[in-house]
């Protein structure tokens, strides 16, 4: 009888993530099975409303599992796996009909670099993903590489791995997508629609080409926006109604929250007459725009962002410090959200003094601040959400969303602002079939977090049973809304 | 029958913040036990001399509790409470009488919103001084609030409650104020000449206005340093002057310390004519000076301060990188120090390089640096204190004095200065009743890195005793020369 | 029968830096055991080639372990002694024969102020290397100072103290050294031709004064460079032809990687007649050049040098973010590398991306990125090694080269980039008799945290062990190309 390595065993342990130590591992365990079985609420997120609306089968496990998810790539081009080799599009290639990529191919590159993935939060969720949803019982190898793709891509073809039977598989209560200003959330709208459906697929709205003037596609939002809205954007007063009424829109179909990607915090507001004279140079020819003009149109839309907000209910969330697309010739064969996006230095309290003044204590008015830089949960993140009561903190995102960076964040920021005003997790996720198993994750770094106060008798294991519950459920509903 | 549950009971475990691990409590226990009894040596705070003086009874539990501590304001606030709901007068309603804030109101506020503390160090020490100064045994509730109100209000009522006897009580051997450059410290001349008084209550010299010529309490201080001294400060040698004699009064009060809060810790000198110039534009009109001239003013003005620590031999505390005042309308309605005073960028390493090199190796010369910034534990302070013979690095403050945070301080500090070039601990409270909580948390928190330190094998449980009591009375004594 | 107190006895404990939990211990004990013994693999370090290459006597134990060790000297000053007191010679006593230093005196300061190093690495490593390597049993003291040092001079004298007969004992396999671009590499080449040496001694290319026009040595390496090489070093092409030579010099000589030191990781690229603009100013007159001139051409510097590292194949080790020489009347009195070197803020992503879009994804190149600020493994180094081929994700180094803080660094990096795209362990170290102990310490830190990950089931023990192997002998060779 042959016996399977540990290494090569695929078989997540139920206590994973939970602290060693005995007392504190029991007190955990007591924490995480009050909460493990508890609904989805996914506040923020990247899943396509559409996917669930027409409800078809997943093609092949590649272009599920691996293709489009940025956290995998990155791993696999780190280590020496051409982009090309995944499954994206060489978009440079021009004249040339792209073969199909082969997905048994794609995966097996996953499968020859799985030892590169060790000890990261993508394998981690990899693992559970494997596992809990397909049934996998080894660790993915070259040996096992075919094996595992025809297993998964059977699945596949099943009526209980289609999107809307994973909804209910996965125990989704509430799943936000994330859509452009002039989107016209026909998918929404059909769900909500249909009898058949019992889930609540809900939009955000989400206009960053409309902040920046020197993008690209700042002049062809503004002007979507505009046809959406039936609002001529010539100028700035006709874009911010636009915007008023493209948000309603969203309200109406069940939005309760904004979200906002920026490249940094600034918020200074313009008079009327500088903001329609910015926008209207860019309107001309957007390469005419100084830096300094650009910058101050945006950071005026942050502050006009959060007026909205104040008038219309938006849950605002903010998500700044992000340089997008770092390496160029990459952007150029593969376009975006391919892996180079990286974090900048985190900084909220100097730049969003004006909005906060303005509007840091509105009735009703909810801030949720993200960041990919660590540094400022201490320092920034946590002091706000401290004083203001708009402020809330997000949850740890991108590349700090992993076990050990959530028990730093719930360390630094419930010394300055306790659980309330957080935001619960957020699996911030294209892919659909992880997001069961990053709420997991996330549940048990809390319970971790949590248990570690209560051994150190801090807090009382009922408070600790209690709050775990409050961030699974209470607290993603009152912070966004829901 | 009844039983409390756990989550309303308010009963401090003994072993509280010491490690969860059995081996590692046991040391941690041992460490701590030697001690937790130990004379409360307070260096820096902010418990004002008159009221030991003075000796009065406490008004009521509110305004001795809540009202003047911007810990607890925060976060109510941050949770909806308006600040005049907590007894803070509302400055802006001119021409009306605020009415008398009642203390009764105040307290349910607190005991409403006591979920929203849990985890933080805030409700941590209020837990401990409940329950240890004023003998509660359940934790504040709606149900709850008015009798415990009434209890607390009649223990300050009696003579064991009086500044003085808590004095005794807390176990306090020095207490270190912090008092403005012109005060005529009576109150410490007071208790020094009192022989019923046995403490040791020492004056701190402080005059943040006079490095500031752009702030509107520049001039009123600098007359006033002027009169007190008997010495014209219409010159900048003139105030030097009366600075120094200031500084010789404290000395002879008893003051063995300075401190200062600047926004930044930029120390270039000016030329004597160049400071002349400032200062003399300054008298006549401070809103014609440059930014840059008032920077170059304040930034000569600390390198003075070095200059005047070399001759005098106070020691030097530096509090820099605090954003004051955040909220404008916040300082308009509630005055300073309600909660919105944020920390910035913390930076020392290059601004203090011309005052450490003119005096970082004077002989006598004690520089301690603070910062709300925990990144430059690692990067500045302890790589600065384990160079500098004038420097120690200073406690965690404020928004990072907290068990987890004086944990990683202790990391990062110990990792590239040890003990000897700390501080100790500093309460840096106006909430004289949390003055025994914060020291013992320390003490635990310090008794547990210690002892992750023996069960590590990196130093013998022998010197983890010895240091816990270098950390508790000879460090302090030493760095402050008390 | 007396018995040694645990403060003063020295007995390292054999299971030191594995954690506390016995769960957890057993497992890095595990993990340990299987790496203790491996060859040392030193890819950076300080120690000089000739000193192998003559294998005379060490002098005495001060000469060894304190006056040339930053480390020990910074505490030291930081605790009041004065670096003439530490064997440094006081460059500015012109006129004066400088007395040779007093070895047992010397050796006194250490043991007067033993306590002043407790719990930092740089007594954890001493302590090591005095039990392990000069088999000492007792704390260093005043008492027993005379006769540690005789103890240890007595050993010195003997053959298997030299400094080939430890390499072996030390179990040494590579050593890398790092060398002046004009260095004739003389004692590597007679290492290499010596049948009796087994080991391995392979030169590091640093020609940190190249890079920068305002640097007094530039003109003389940039001349000196020239000789070496053969080739006229009056143009830009010149001294670019001339450290390619000196470069394939290195090769010959067995070096695989480069090493440099800038105050920033700046690497914008300059036109060929602008770089030649600034060499022809700065051969006429250094002080003539701009700040921004004299940072153009060091900024260039930096992406020729990852040019010339694509060709040649020389993997690119890069330090930057150091202010050197803080203290200018300690550079004067004693000179550099007198423990004033400070760390300053860190910045990758932003400064590096001129030379990543160039080079970041071509075939073979390694840039291995170091930092002395811990902030920038989460937000910085983690995410580029994360994607780019060519980005190694270097050992904590110099300040954060701690049980803790490796600790840190292998939580931060892993989240981002698993444990491929690391350095492995570099000791940085010019004391020879402290590599032993450094390795140790570091296989140590590794195992513990290896061991976090098993007993929080997110690696099973089998890969914990798999990847010490990895991380001792694989990864280092692999990304220092060895």
């Amino acid at each position: 009888m042959t016996q399977t390595s540990t290494a090569t065993r695929l078989a997540p342990h139920p206590d994973r993530l939970l602290p060693a130590d005995p007392g504190a591992r029991r007190v955990a365990r007591t924490v995480y099975d009050t909460v493990k079985d508890a609904p989805i609420i996914s506040p923020h997120g990247h899943v396509d409303a559409a996917l669930i609306a027409a409800d078809q089968p997943f093609s092949d496990p590649a272009s599920l599992l691996i293709t489009p998810d940025h956290y995998v790539l990155r791993l696999l081009h780190a280590n020496g796996v051409d982009l090309g080799a995944l499954g994206r599009a060489d978009l440079s290639a021009t004249g040339t009909v792209p073969p199909e990529p082969d997905g048994r191919a794609v995966w097996r590159n996953l499968a020859d670099h799985w030892d590169d993935f060790l000890g990261t939060p993508v394998r981690y969720w990899f693992e559970t993903e494997l596992h809990d949803v397909f049934g996998l019982t080894e660790q993915p190898s070259a040996a096992n590489a075919d094996a595992q793709y025809d297993h998964i891509a059977g699945l596949l073809a099943s009526p209980a791995f289609r999107p809307r039977a994973l909804f209910d598989t996965f125990g989704i209560e509430v799943l936000a997508t994330t859509d452009g200003p002039a989107d016209d959330l026909a998918a929404h709208a059909q769900l909500a629609a249909d009898p058949t459906f019992t889930g609540r697929v809900v939009p955000t709205f989400r206009a960053d080409a409309v902040f920046d003037p020197t993008r690209p596609d700042w002049r062809p939002v503004v002007d979507a926006v505009g046809q959406a809205a039936g609002i001529d954007t010539g100028t700035h007063a006709g874009l911010l109604a636009a915007l008023r009424a493209r948000r309603q829109y969203f309200i109406d179909h069940g939005a309760t929250a904004t979200d906002t990607g920026v490249l940094d915090a600034g918020s200074a507001p313009l008079s009327s007459a500088e903001r329609e004279r910015i926008h209207a140079a860019a309107l001309r020819d957007p390469s005419s725009l100084t830096e300094a003009e650009a910058t101050a149109y945006r950071h005026d839309m942050l502050f006009r962002w959060a007026e909205m907000s104040v008038e219309d209910g938006l849950v605002m969330q903010l998500h700044p410090g992000v340089i997008r697309n770092h390496h160029a010739p990459t952007l150029e064969r593969f376009g975006p959200d391919t892996g180079h996006d990286l974090p900048a230095v985190g900084s909220f309290t100097t730049p969003l003094r004006p909005l906060l003044e303005a509007f840091g204590t509105a009735p009703g008015f909810h801030l949720v601040l993200f960041t990919v830089d660590e540094t400022v949960f201490s320092r920034e993140i946590g002091p706000l959400a401290g004083f203001y009561p708009a402020v809330y903190a997000g949850a740890p995102w991108w590349f700090i969303d992993t076990p050990a960076a959530i028990g730093r964040y719930r360390s630094a920021i419930t010394d300055s602002a306790s659980f309330t005003k957080t935001s619960g997790f957020i699996d911030d996720t294209r892919a659909y079939c992880s997001i069961p198993a990053r709420h997991d994750m996330a549940r048990r770094a809390d319970a971790a977090y949590l248990a570690s106060l209560v051994v150190t008798h801090e807090i009382s294991e009922e408070d600790a049973v209690r709050t775990a519950g409050r961030i699974v459920s209470d607290i993603p509903r009152a912070t966004f809304k829901l």
